[in-house]
């Protein structure tokens, strides 16, 4: 599939979504503290098509200081000359760019659909910012019967399992599921467990595909959390033009098992991971990268894949336009 | 696919559908008259159920005085020893015997993946009661981009052709759509100018099939709709376990082409066609279906394929208990 890729610009459609998880002290590193944490997907739109986010002075980046993945989409979809469209569904905050506002009820993969058939292009990237957001994965993970405890992976050093284990847990109990209950209802598993961004891009997917597109999932665990949601409202037969797309970091993980989930959502669902490495970058805070925080978001990783796909440049050049991107985005941060 | 039904007792699960398109005076002949039209679902199951209808005095009939088929998918499934489920959306007359009641909101396809998801059988046989059903047919037809103008099944004899065309294209241009600009929203049209059943038999049909569980769509036009939605919302690889199941009368037609329409959704999808043969029943009321009157509905045709299968019974037998069931169907309508 994506070896038809090769030459072709995709649509880039992200997801930006909210839930109370994100609120929990210590769920994410996706912003600086809990209080920053709802602005995250409104200043991640804001970095990928600005260059710099409006609704907070820097670029949302994590605790420890390593930056935000949006630079890395910035800098990828520049590179394409593809243009990134936001979808948002549950927002605290908006973005001060262009953001379809898509209502948080029933109907999220109803209208995912519809934007789905949408589509003129070969294929889409679709890509997400849900702060908090691989927790409500693993708990939609759970309610569709996967295994998925200590396996998620996420922004910060050890991917803080015990408190995702935790929440996900708690969700599960609140909505009077137990371990594959979900199954039964998947879409209402998601309502309930999960987060909108879920339901929209399992439409989106199915509606592009539809109407044939193929598709790129461009995350980590959330992506095969959306994938496990599409083989059960629509079989197997649903990921037959799907891939995920993410980053070499997830994939590595050493304390995450995203290859293993993605097998057991299906066999033959490809998991592609762009080759990035940060050691060697200009900027220290982005080699933190390297010792597997943030990682991914904002379909870093599928964006990079589209690239290098689309202008057959090398990976040397994509990293080069990256520090040159977060010269910018940490440059403004330093310069505070 | 439909060899592995043999000696296989599948689900049956017919859903009740309104709207008032049903009004429209000459539009159906469900029903004696426009007033009684909307008693008709209500009847039906009761019919399935109970052998004689509650709500009404008499079994639904054609104005011509063709008996409805209620009759016919009540003797299938007992012949069979299969169970009627029954679920309701947007009913202005609830039956007289269980039935499940779905609001008609954009949830209705996630709630039809749930039902599916639930099905615990080899197969699950998806039938409707919804007067006016091949109007609303046409419509979505017609929105979805299908030239189905004068090619749609009906209960009457000519299929009141140019009222259902004047009706469907009113309804979409009630919508603001023109034809076959439901594509890019499958769901938000069969919405704007379908019937709530249809979404509900793809959410089914979707869910079922997901869970390993093939689907016998029973009925003629309105389930030719059913599966041109399932593939504008998730492809043709959605019908991979899908056929349609309706009766030698709607597949013969001389004033539709049912066949040609299927065809056009997809040339892989099954049609299938029990033979029935009224012009030595006892009955000269059910002659007329020789006439192509009534046809199909409630299922009947799908009931009997998947009564013939389950039993091994010969087509003979089938008749003769069809003719058991209307002698007393009949006999009290006459008795009054």
């Amino acid at each position: 599939m994506a070896a038809g890729w090769r030459g072709q610009r995709p649509s880039f459609i992200c997801v930006l979504g909210h839930t109370d998880v994100c609120l929990v002290p210590g769920i994410s590193s996706a912003g600086v503290s809990e209080e920053l944490r709802p602005l995250t997907p409104a200043a991640d739109a804001e970095v990928v098509v600005l260059g710099r986010p409006l609704c907070l002075s820097d670029l949302p980046s994590n605790p420890t200081g390593a930056p935000g993945p949006s630079g890395i989409a910035r800098a990828a979809l520049r590179m394409a000359g593809i243009e990134a469209r936001f979808v948002g569904a549950g927002l605290r905050v908006w973005p001060g760019v262009a953001c379809e506002e898509v209502p948080v009820d029933a109907s999220l993969f109803e209208r995912g659909v519809a934007l789905g058939r949408e589509i003129e292009a070969p294929y889409v990237v679709l890509a997400e910012s849900v702060p908090g957001g691989t927790t409500t994965a693993l708990a939609l993970l759970l309610a569709l019967g996967y295994a998925a405890d200590g396996r998620v992976s996420g922004s910060m050093p050890g991917n803080a399992h015990s408190l995702k284990t935790q929440v996900a847990h708690e969700r599960l109990r609140d909505a009077g599921l137990r371990v594959g209950e979900g199954r039964t209802d998947p879409l209402g598993a998601a309502r309930l467990v999960g987060d909108p961004m879920q339901p929209l891009v399992a439409g989106i997917a199915c509606g592009a595909a539809a109407a044939g597109c193929d598709v790129l999932l461009a995350g980590g665990s959330q992506m095969v959390a959306v994938a496990a949601l599409l083989v059960w409202i629509a079989g197997v037969a649903s990921l037959q033009h799907v891939a995920i797309g993410t980053t070499r970091w997830v994939v590595d993980d050493p304390s995450a098992d995203v290859s293993g989930l993605t097998t057991e959502v299906s066999p033959d669902l490809p998991l592609l991971a762009v080759n990035l490495d940060f050691s060697c970058s200009r900027h220290a805070a982005l080699q933190s990268y390297e010792a597997y925080l943030v990682k991914e978001g904002v379909g870093a990783g599928g964006a990079c894949i589209a690239a290098l796909l689309a202008t057959g440049q090398t990976l040397q050049a994509l990293q080069a336009e990256i520090d040159q991107t977060y010269d910018s985005l940490l440059g403004r941060l330093t310069a505070q």
